[in-house]
């Protein structure tokens, strides 16, 4: 039987983060983890990122993985693996990589911007939860048939288990 | 007298690159190279890259720098120092903390827009070559006054030089 | 409750590791594992990163993460959690920046004596499998008393106790 | 005529380095510049790295490059192009990577150490200045043909003029 897990990536602004980009975070990781996938965020102690994990570890045996920018991070009490990076926005990178698919909760935010736009460039299927037309337009446009859209957790989950068949 | 030198970060597109933004990106290089700026790119043998250190390397004396994604790049002839990171597209990082000023050529493509978000996270000024109505309506929104837009390389000189004083 | 898991590094050569040392891994694997710990390697199916995960999967409910240094990498079948960095050797320091204390099982191969040499850097704890004496010289001299040596798995698990209490 | 520049490499101590060994990168730095070489260091305000870069600004049309750890480092004001990589001790591969050969002014320092062995692993030529038995035993055993040994900054030109032929 092979070890690997599947790692489901969620993404979003730390700071300035709407509220209810903030609820389907919760949502989604709590939803990621009882389907038995790790939950991997930015790691920090804020925004999207805080609410992923937060939701994720109200599921026993669930497995929460934080690629934190520096090494002085405000970490997340909710992320039990920190991988530590010192790589700043560098990192970013490496959680798309690490990532099977990539969901963001919400396009606000360059951080996120440049997320999504590294997971299109690493061909990662990409899921956005955003009604914001700009950006569907845009995202749309760039990425093409690795970006879907979703309007809530229980649509991602459904989004991401496709890509995983 | 200082030793620093101002660089000039131009990015866009390696393969599909437009050829219009090809033609501003080769003017913009030699321009910059002709204000005494060292013009850094990304450092490939493609699109953008490419045509801004072509263009630099018409001027006596100028100096490019080309930061490599990978040990085993397709190098640009132009490319006087080669910044070698193998660190893929986390590299995008880089070229814009190391630029004093970023100019997009073009805001088409995967790489291109990461690297615009990072500027963008990074606060660094930044100048988009483009007309297309809906790259300018989404980096406007996500940069608000650190981003600006011009349509050919003379404007985007003049942008630069506002930026350096 | 804090979700945070310990996490113990465990380096060493990929390919030309003795098999002295491969059979350290296994058992610091399997010994670590047992502690509870999460059990990092930089995830290649080669030398001591492969025996240590294939020691850690003996124990059920343990974890073990892959910093891989490429997209392309040849993972071990026994790591679960895949983090992709696609920075080469620049993932070495990120292995040792996330683990609380790093053992290294041999002091063999360049790239074994940069990581040793990172964790010293990042003033992370570390101990070294080896009865080379010269490698026990430059590492002592190098680390002081953040260096110390062990010659089995077992000893190294003693030590590993002592640093993270 | 192909616009691409020999880079060297001159690494060191910024801490703690030996005064011999700063009067070592102050020569080398100049001696390399008047090569035509452009000398590349970690670029902080301190030890080998602004005493290579010292050197090398006494010489007319001389190039240096500082790839520097941190957004917020202090840089050595003999820097005319500054990479920042934001990465702190991850640039250190950055540093051998971008070298055609790398020199240590000294072998003291575990970011020292570290380089050296990330340089013997991307096979680059290393020489280092050292007349400390222990270290030159180490790195003998660890690089073998790749690493030479000098006393002096001459014998280390001599050594790299070798390496470029």
């Amino acid at each position: 039987m092979p070890a690997r897990k599947r790692v489901i990536g969620i993404i979003g602004a730390g700071e300035g983060a709407l509220d209810g980009d903030i609820a389907s975070a919760r949502s989604l990781g709590e939803l990621a983890a009882r389907e038995g996938w790790v939950v991997l965020t930015g790691g920090r102690d804020a925004g999207i990122m805080a609410a992923a994990c937060e939701g994720a570890k109200k599921v026993d045996g669930s497995i929460t993985v934080g690629v934190l920018p520096g090494r002085e991070s405000d970490v997340s009490a909710d992320v039990d693996i920190r991988i530590v990076t010192d790589m700043g926005s560098g990192r970013n990178n490496v959680n798309v990589l690490s990532s099977d698919v990539v969901v963001a909760c919400g396009a606000t935010g360059a951080g996120t911007v440049s997320e999504i736009a590294l997971a299109i460039k690493a061909r990662r299927p990409m899921v956005i939860i955003t009604d914001d037309p700009l950006a569907r337009d845009f995202f749309a446009q760039l990425g093409g048939a690795l970006v879907s859209f979703a309007s809530s957790a229980e649509e991602a989950i459904a989004l991401i288990r496709h890509h995983l068949t």
